[in-house]
């Protein structure tokens, strides 16, 4: 297989039979330069050892997952999760993360305008505490299939919308394919989050339905335009990594090696290449 | 129970071990004053003797459920969708259905975009033969988590843009709250509809995820504001049936006059008293 895998990055949410030392040995081995991690498996080896673990494997870590979760019924608890999403900054510092990942939560209540708004304030609170530690946060839009239980942000429009509002450079976007491709502004969107796109995630929409939260498709597998998104996400100023990562059983069951070879060739065939669109399934 | 239930209409979709004599005559023992029908069960029972049936029972028809499906892969394909529009219109008519219900349909490749368009030619090329029919052509928004399977259309945005660009009387939209709740434009979207909503559907979407085809919720059993959406949606000029569609399985395995006393308490507890937003789940 040949092609350029520089910007190819492995959310470890793609490899949860993987632990951190299996992940970036895996990637190491597999030429893949990137890793994003996730916080409950950093924590399952120790931060100082899963940051040991990502130098001595020669990789960069584009980001950790995730913070956010800022709406909650009481104040006090909106104050222990912001404590929580400071933590989360202090462990993307210490892992040297590019980006931590902000998924927002859902509402306590029927009321998802205020819910919203929280989420606003906690990323405004949130920034400058990240801006010290030289951490970008990146607001992360999930599919509206998700809106109860997860994010109240469900469109790329609100993500931009509460980065220009919270106006502090190291608060950005990031664009994960399988959220916002049905979004019929998506491309309008892209466009208005000019330089202010810190993450680019990449997997698929399969056609046949299912729970969302376990049927994400390998690229390739599903409807999305991922060469064009790449290409809108490029024209935005976006540069950086590109993550893999699918939360599939099938997927999860799989040995991690032969994932790792599977991704870089979808990778390659699916987002790198230039080809139309329409091209049939 | 006591309560005005002359604007509820049962969507015979939640009442699906029922035939079209059991769920009219379930209707009008139930004291529920509105039916919307689907084809499938008209075919079943014929539709000279649904209409029969309709009419004996004393019921009004609030929508047959559905036309639409546009796109498709070959120019043939297209023009077969087109005539069977044709025919769902004439079965309206029969019926005395105020409204066709149109499930605009999938892509079949990866582009989205070109779907979009021919699901507009496909609304403007019926709408004349539904004007001469009387039958109101009512454009569903589906949830984005259908717009792999059902409908590239999956904002109420998009349907009216649809509605505007026609520019023809008797085109209008059907808001379906469990699909477009999370819409953080849904209230803007629902006064930019004025004049032109058709319908109104209620359900509710539960926390907990699942396969969102037969999730949806009894009113009350999510976190729907379903108030406060019946407010701006007769804000907006909609006066006519409130249709409940629970897709769902645990309701299809409920006897079915128990379902419908269960949804005249939760629509009259539910959609139509006047509460605040923001109450507890």
């Amino acid at each position: 297989m040949s092609g350029d895998l520089s910007r190819l990055s492995l959310n470890q949410a793609t490899t949860k039979q993987w632990g951190v030392r299996e992940a970036a040995e895996g990637c190491a081995r597999a030429g893949i330069p990137w890793i994003g991690l996730w916080r409950d498996k950093v924590a399952e080896t120790g931060l100082k050892e899963s940051a040991r673990i990502v130098r001595e494997t020669g990789l960069k870590v584009s980001s950790l997952c995730r913070g956010g979760m800022f709406p909650a019924a009481t104040e006090g608890e909106r104050l222990a999760r912001l404590d929580d999403n400071r933590r989360a900054v202090d462990e993307a510092a210490a892992l040297g993360a590019e980006v931590l990942v902000l998924v927002c939560g859902a509402a306590p209540d029927r009321n998802i305008g205020a819910a919203r708004s929280t989420v606003r304030d906690g990323v405004e609170a949130l920034a400058p505490y990240a801006a010290a530690a030289g951490v970008l946060l990146g607001v992360e839009p999930l599919h509206p299939a998700f809106a109860a239980d997860r994010s109240v942000i469900c469109t790329l429009g609100e993500a931009t919308g509460i980065v220009r509002l919270v106006g502090l450079p190291g608060v950005g976007v990031v664009v994960d394919a399988y959220h916002v491709w049905w979004d019929p502004a998506l491309y309008e969107e892209i466009r208005r989050a000019a330089g202010a796109i810190v993450g680019f995630h990449v997997d698929d929409w399969p056609k046949g339905g299912g729970d969302p939260l376990l049927s994400r498709g390998l690229m390739g597998d599903g409807v999305i335009e991922l060469r064009r998104m790449r290409e809108a996400v490029e024209s935005a100023g976006y540069h950086g990594p590109i993550e893999v990562e699918i939360f599939n059983e099938a997927v999860w069951a799989t040995p991690g090696g032969e994932v790792l070879e599977t991704i870089k060739r979808r990778y390659l065939e699916h987002v790198l290449d230039a080809m139309p669109a329409g091209e049939p399934l």
